[in-house]
């Protein structure tokens, strides 16, 4: 399961579902479900936010057994009509950002398939090329994970959006060519001042857009935006398995016992990145996001 | 066939052993062959400058036959046992710029894998650690071929150099952590103005390096300098099939028919290289390469 947004969403609809098919169990081990899941991922903020709005129905409601699993499902529904519209909404504000004839270069996949809607990063592009405009997208495979030629290229190639795959490595050069004219990223967690947490790979991406000053920027519902998390230093950042690197299927592409770096995500400073969208409109720096 | 050296030198020898199979044929047909060998790779420059070598023995003896070819196997000796010495010396010269403890970033391979000697930009790490200092390698895996997960990290290890594999993709991430000291990459071709051509990713580590105050450094023989080239935008990049980052093995990373953005190699400008090591010594800018 993949995609901060579609995460929150899943987690809360499967969740209730659970529940229902174990028959209404207590309000204590309804609690004790929400709880655990909200803990299952470090990095990205919507999952533990989504088991906040259901932790907060049980809290609220007198009711137990049915009738309370039928007030969770309604706010798991609404959750996921509110995913829905956020990634609209990112699109209609994201979308004066792509002029006609841009060349967009993206990261892993923050598109339809990471979202219940037409995705973040996406959003704007999706948005931009129902208007009218020709837009063109570079997608980064991502490593190690592929996300970009795994799910990005398709969901564009099935949209009929022009789509090159390229490896992560070749972003800066593409930069330095004059072939980007913007980079659009998600994001799994945005801290307070601005730092984003995204898919690793994303830092480099950022670092590479300033030195070419092409603008960098971050599309996320505002259920990523975290205003308990002061800076991106004190955002948890996941270590996946040294295998995710090490191995592809059963192919072994580096030596067995080798040392491996994998951590999932990647800390972009806020001073690095041009605007964040949000399904409430484009911020620009300085950012300070309250609750 | 790989590392800008070892073809130079695999060129020569093969060359000669495959005239000798042949039983010495004619002066044309020798010089059809060298030619034509020298036109193989593009962006390298190691090759054309082996056979220019090969060239000029037959263009200077008035030999045939097999005296001819003794004479050409002895310039192919002389070639290798060159190489090997130039590694050595690069190892002498750039062993400096590794101080004791240095975490030392790489892309690809320019060890002993891609030499006849210790290697390149490996050569330092090499001498170094000969020399008592605790030396670690951080090796980019270095996409879509994976020198660096397969060749470089399996290279250190024997050498008992501890190493870690990171996509290529972490490594600015790295950087921003504070986990590296400097970079150290080999070089395809070296521009008379000092840009270097190197393979692809090598320029997102130097813009990196850059943003992060890192020294970034190229190691590679004085034969990789091409007083002929100005600069980088004269350099031929390879441009090689959709298939190696789309496919590996036989499992597919991407969609089918998706356009796929290859090349082989991409160019650092002088401006962001903080030394070129060479057999000769250490040279640091203003670059003005002669013959």
């Amino acid at each position: 399961m993949r995609g901060a947004p579609a995460i929150g969403v899943v987690a809360a609809l499967g969740l209730v579902a659970a529940f229902a098919r174990a028959g209404a169990p207590s309000r204590d081990a309804i609690c004790a479900g929400i709880d655990r899941l909200a803990q299952a991922r470090p990095t990205a903020v919507n999952l533990p936010w989504a088991m906040r709005r259901l932790r907060r129905v049980v809290d609220e409601s007198p009711a137990d057994g049915a009738a309370l699993l039928d007030a969770l499902a309604d706010e798991a529904e609404r959750i996921l009509a509110e995913d829905q519209a956020m990634c609209a909404a990112i699109g209609r504000h994201g979308e004066s950002l792509i002029l006609d004839g841009a060349r967009v270069l993206t990261h892993c996949n923050a598109g339809a398939l990471a979202t219940s809607g037409i995705g973040t990063a996406l959003a704007p592009v999706y948005t931009a090329v129902a208007a009218g405009r020709r837009v063109s997208v570079i997608a980064c495979e991502t490593r190690p994970l592929l996300q970009g030629s795994r799910i990005t290229a398709w969901e564009l190639e099935q949209a009929g959006i022009p789509v090159t795959v390229c490896t992560d490595s070749m972003a800066a050069s593409l930069m330095r060519e004059g072939r980007v004219d913007l980079v659009i990223v998600g994001a799994d967690r945005i801290a307070a001042n601005g730092d984003v947490a995204n898919k690793i790979g994303t830092y480099a991406h950022a670092v590479a857009a300033r030195h070419h000053a092409i603008p960098f920027y971050v599309a996320a519902p505002s259920s990523s935006v975290d205003p308990d998390t002061r800076d991106g230093d004190a955002i948890p950042i996941e270590q996946r398995h040294a295998d995710e690197v090490r191995r592809l299927g059963d192919r072994l592409l580096a030596p067995e016992r080798v040392a491996v770096h994998n951590p999932a995500f990647d800390v972009t400073p806020a001073a690095l990145v041009t605007a964040i969208v949000t399904e409430r409109g484009v911020t620009r720096p300085p950012y300070r996001f309250a609750r």
